[in-house]
């Protein structure tokens, strides 16, 4: 392969398709954002759309706003949109609350299909808070239904008769792996197994296509490859075949049949406006939308290309660049299995991040010893993979690495 | 009794010493907003903080936030302020989720307290999404604990050794009727039993006084009388002595001892920090925060004072003015048993709250028959009050009304 240049690279960004949506992101100067896995830039028309919300839809119409400016709807018509990008149809997604709520009320929701079973199976190394809401439920049971871990390799031959719901996550958050969906569901399915689908690390990052997959229900994050914002309000998908047959554990008004009818005793609504639960954040959901819309004009296909390139730059300049400072990839090398990032392991990871930040390269830190980079390829480019990893080898060569690492320690003592 | 003049009412404005607080917020015109008790008026301070947190916290300092500028603190710091208004100390008072959310937290916190009883006791007739709730865990554990409503009179003789805990509502979002907290919670400790405090209709609109009524865990929503803004977080308080005794059941990664450890197994962190769950929505945080900075300016004493004489002037002023119109009084006469609101039977209640609010006097009409008016003493005058009921007489003498009737007869035919 002949040595890559900074100048091969400005001319890729060039004939890039997606090269226009970099203009509509507010990117601060100085700054090589690789952590929109964790928190997404802020698109521009977001700040206009929020300051509306707040003083014509809140200050002036006040409660009016509910039903003038649709405010009622928001959950499901934000929902709508978010079904688009991961192979849902309408009337399958809603938006609210976080993933954690999310989680469990999909747990809860698997038991009531599953209600002869009592083992909540997921894998070890996930995103805990997945594993959590899964702690919670056994408690809140006295141990009814019981949680069981176990290594991700392990998962197929953990499937048998006890098991009533399987929860993954489809793109890891520390390793970046991408889970097969299609297979994993339609084993689980072959055993009468329910699956829950974390999206979070891939809900606008790829194609995800819940429905061709059988998915029976998934829960995602409006914070990061959305751009929804900070706390964003999360997604939920609940198969439509399941919707009538789930009565929910966290039953809240706004997910009743007649909410405004004030009954003392709670009667579902139809379809998925039942996985409401409380008033919707407006605030949250209008800054959300803003970053689906922007989102929904992508080509899902253009951003998984991109994003495979983008990794695979990466780790082809930090193995160039770096070889003599012991990086040890984190994430599987192909692409296919690969998510939106690229994560590394090593033994002075965390004072290394805090070097690279303190010179505008933000990517971020996951104990105990992970680097990790997120390539959000609406707004990163590959010059900035160049320049990242520049900047890395000259971290790593000047020992700024180590003075972050000096500082670290003096402000524990 | 001499006639009251609105000029006497003006002069009374004049000299409220609370009539600084209307210039502090965003009215529309041509309005009179009696509906505050639903969604609080726009703080003119807040557009410019959200709109600091969309473009400079988020767009400029995107994930450098959670520490630069204190999102990770923000929802324990709202708290810590709001429990000065609920008389709570710091450390006992965390924001975010819903209210309905927290009334599942709170329950499933007092079911661990009292894991030998089985039923949830609550009234008929109140907001129902916390009776739902209940009847979310009570499928959730297969029976073994079962909610029971009662009528509002009945819920002293039901406090037998059967109950696990009593979920009330200070004020009634209906009636405005205020309960007793301190001699509620006493006669509920006697035998052993924990209440949980619905303080959504009460938490900016008077004194509560949580830790001297020895209350246990309470619940409260942000977009009511603390003017958060539609669908602002809620609010949790757990008395400092029950927090380490309690097991989260919706045990989420931000309620983990060491959230970023991202530890398989969940531990959680001390104090109140437990009762956190997702990552909490920071742009509905800062406007929360802006509506509550703005009510511990003012005197809660002082609120309910002007609160109590604008319930009673309206109340006084219908019937002076409206005897003719066939309204009943839906509320308590005596202002000590009222809430910030004033509600009234009218069999023709929705036509005329429709009337109402085509001439700009914004109540709201709640079923089967009640017309509610909310008086949120810092942006409501008195003079506000001798207008509104002017136009609810003229709306009535002159037939608009049944010309909303009519309209809305056309409309759903």
């Amino acid at each position: 392969m002949p040595e890559t240049r900074r100048a091969d690279l400005a001319a890729l960004d060039n004939t890039d398709p997606l090269r226009s949506f970099r203009a509509k992101f507010d990117l601060p100067d100085g700054v090589i954002y690789l952590d929109g896995n964790s928190l997404g830039c802020l698109p521009k028309a977001t700040a206009a759309r929020v300051s509306d919300v707040v003083t014509r839809e809140w200050g002036q119409d006040l409660i009016r706003s509910w039903n003038k400016n649709d405010w009622i709807n928001a959950p499901g018509r934000v929902g709508d949109k978010i079904a688009d990008l991961i192979g849902a149809n309408a009337g399958e997604v809603v938006v609210g609350d976080t993933t954690s709520i999310n989680v469990f009320k999909c747990l809860s929701a698997t038991l009531q299909l599953k209600s002869d079973r009592h083992i909540l199976l997921s894998e070890t190394g996930n995103f805990p808070t997945d594993a959590y809401m899964m702690q919670g439920l056994e408690r809140l049971t006295n141990g009814r239904v019981e949680q069981r871990l176990v290594p991700p390799d392990a998962i197929f031959e953990a499937l048998d008769d006890d098991i009533a719901v399987l929860l993954l996550t489809h793109t890891n958050y520390k390793s970046g792996r991408v889970r097969d969906m299609k297979a994993i569901t339609a084993t689980a399915h072959a055993k009468d197994i329910p699956v829950i689908w974390d999206l979070s690390h891939s809900c606008g990052a790829m194609p995800v296509h819940l429905n061709d997959c059988n998915a029976d229900f998934a829960v995602g994050c409006g914070y990061k490859y959305l751009n929804g914002g900070p706390g964003a309000p999360a997604f939920l998908f609940a198969a439509k075949r399941h919707q009538e047959h789930v009565y929910p554990a966290l039953s809240g008004w706004l997910g009743h049949k007649q909410p405004f009818a004030f009954d003392d005793f709670y009667n579902p609504a139809p379809g998925i406006d039942r996985f409401q639960c409380g008033t919707p954040g407006i605030l949250g959901c209008a800054a959300l939308e803003v970053g689906v819309d922007l989102m929904r004009e992508a080509d899902m296909e253009q951003i998984r290309a991109k994003s495979s390139a983008l990794g695979a730059l990466f780790i082809r300049l930090v193995n160039e660049q770096c070889e003599d400072f012991s990086f040890q990839l984190a994430c599987p090398k192909n692409a296919e299995q690969r998510g939106s990032q690229v994560s590394f392991h090593h033994e002075e990871g965390y004072a290394i991040m805090q070097a690279l930040i303190a010179r505008g390269v933000i990517g971020d830190f996951r104990a105990p010893d992970i680097l990790r980079f997120g390539f959000a390829p609406l707004y990163i480019s590959y010059a900035n993979i160049w320049d990242a990893v520049e900047i890395l080898k000259e971290v790593m060569t000047s020992g700024e690495w180590d003075q972050e690492k000096f500082k670290q320690k003096a402000a524990v003592t």
